[in-house]
């Protein structure tokens, strides 16, 4: 049993207090973020991509982009968030945790964003966070979703959005670090 | 005064509701935001120089950077807050409508925040929306202030607060002439 904690945790220096070392464990948790089609905008993907380079050298990061449906004119709303809700819950295994961006989900403010994750990080194997497509989600992924995580009250864009999240989650990193960013 | 008001009014088109035109009345109402130091990041000022262009279609925008403090290691959170209030303050005239975007602001949704944008055009001569430094605004400034807006209860950079505000003040001008990018 040792054996396998040892496998599956890692120390990170987080800082000293008092002369003693203080070390966060965070368990291997893989974090995910599900998108619905790519980012268009060259600006927001090269931003992007460059959060989800930094949240790399925190914890396991992947960004996992849902092909757009093609001839959407010829659905309804309901059609179209039901078959792009079908591609979602492919994406996910019955272990994982998953964490829809929804504006009807609670709104956190930066710390307790990052209090948590620190949380998440000791129970949850694989962290899902899924950003829907323009009408939202279907009730299927309601019912498989775990938690629902706002924001903002304000509407972004779905590109936005995933810059918002990315810089949130970064932002979280490097405050459960105690690393300056956070009051850059 | 009929002259007057042809000179300093311009109708917008909106749509039609029972085959009667709707016209909404913007005044020639300038906005202008108001930064403390360059945007260094070069994705978001291209996508803050994008969405300003777009404002620009709608009314009159400017954005005003106020040049970053030298030699911030030599003062105290305060004295630097101070200075950067002196220099908001410079930018203010008597009859403009001063609103910070500050996290203990009101938070609205965005059609609220349009609602909001176009009762302004009525009353307001010159709108400056203010993001101030690090550390928040002195107290010179939030008394000067007519009203402080929230984007969140996340705390963001202040570069992506920028890019945050301007995609809304974008997005207000549109649900405001019913034109379909809120929803897109």
């Amino acid at each position: 049993m040792l054996a396998i904690c040892a496998t599956t945790t890692r120390y990170n220096f987080i800082g000293r207090h008092n002369n003693i070392v203080l070390l966060s464990v965070y368990m291997n948790m893989k974090t995910e973020l599900i998108v619905v089609g790519k980012t268009t905008d060259k600006h927001f993907a090269a931003g992007i991509s460059n959060y989800a380079e930094r949240i790399g050298h925190y914890m396991p990061f992947a960004i996992t982009v849902i092909p757009e449906l093609k001839n959407t004119k010829s659905l309804t709303e309901e059609q179209q968030k039901q078959a792009e809700g079908e591609m979602i819950l492919k994406c996910i295994q019955p272990q994982d945790t998953v964490v829809l961006l929804d504006e009807h989900g609670q709104e956190p403010r930066s710390i307790e964003l990052a209090k948590w994750l620190e949380r998440k990080t000791t129970t949850a194997r694989r962290l899902l966070f899924v950003v829907g497509g323009p009408y939202g989600f279907s009730p299927a992924v309601y019912q498989r979703a775990d938690e629902r995580l706002s924001l903002s009250r304000l509407t972004f864009s779905h590109q936005m959005v995933r810059l918002i999240f990315v810089e949130q989650l970064y932002r979280a990193c490097t405050i459960n670090r105690g690393e300056p960013y956070h009051h850059e």
